[in-house]
């Protein structure tokens, strides 16, 4: 008989997160990860279609506030300026108190090929939602996907910097990693690029 | 009995994309593939382990191209313009005579999420390749994939503006996106970018 189970959400993607940790993605079952709380699989499959999904739980969250962020952004707003706002509109979700959380995470991807590819196509997802956003803003297409694509590698690269350093704003790692980024493409190209 | 069949491998690939285009990803069992080109089905699982993979045979074709050319290059260039030289080397790649069957893979696999997370993960593999690379040439590891990230943007900016004009050589392509994410970035960047 189905039960209210609290936080069981939350619950589970901790568990998951332990289980994949200490046993091994391949080596865990969804009732594994089911037992470890007390619920069902039947509960586990109510949040989560797979084995996979109970670690991309945030990845909607973060795309939403993305794309709200975009859209709510001053209409004259050059387009990577307005989707590194929007990108750091979610720096509570690079908060410290996470950092732990995602540093296990990323180590439990990092060993599965199956994972990594699920985390690339979250990114993907991103870019894609971003250039979306672009165009509804006037960019056009091609250029839209690059600045997304710009703004996606800046964001991957502030995420390495919280990862060494979790108690700087991510707002304020956003903006190195744009310098980083600006540098890298300043200093390292001009005529001799494609030579 | 298992007979030696003529340029099996490219037969399958060319029918398969036939038929996804025509039929449907979904409705296409490797069934059809294979009889499509009179062959059976365990000789299309001599050449790719799945539905999918006859679509990115090529992948490590360019991946490998990608790799060695940047083992090549002289150990003074900047990990960037390394990068984008090691990228231009692909150039036949992207040939006038690709150009046809390119525009109509990239229409298949725009109808389905399972072929856009494979293909997120083959230009995942290649931006993983070129910041191994980078490091083995001396970069520290975070830069390298800002590097390789910001170079692969770069790349699939490259295709974007061949598909619309694919007589022009990719080298030329390459060097004019290049020029294009470092305009967002210097334009578009600055002290205001995430205020």
């Amino acid at each position: 008989m189905p039960r209210w189970e609290p936080h069981a959400k939350e619950r589970l993607e901790t568990a998951a997160l332990d289980l994949y940790a200490t046993r091994g993605y391949d080596r865990t079952t969804i009732g594994d990860v089911a037992a470890h709380v007390g619920v069902t699989s039947r509960t586990y499959f109510r949040y989560f279609p797979d084995k996979r999904e109970v670690l991309f739980g945030g990845e909607n969250k973060l795309r939403d506030r993305i794309a709200r962020s975009l859209q709510d952004a001053p209409a004259d707003m050059p387009p990577l300026t307005a989707t590194l706002h929007a990108m750091s509109t979610c720096e509570d979700l690079y908060h410290l108190r996470k950092h732990e959380h995602l540093r296990r995470r990323d180590a439990v991807i990092s060993t599965s090929s199956e994972l990594q590819e699920r985390e690339a196509r979250k990114l993907a997802s991103i870019a894609a939602v971003v250039a979306g956003g672009l165009v509804e803003r006037g960019s056009d297409p091609d250029s839209a996907q690059l600045v997304a694509d710009l703004a996606l590698a800046t964001f991957k690269q502030a995420y390495r910097l919280w990862m060494d350093d979790p108690a700087t704003p991510y707002a304020v790692l956003l903006y190195r990693a744009t310098a980083q980024a600006r540098d890298v493409l300043t200093a390292q190209t001009g005529s001799a690029a494609t030579q």
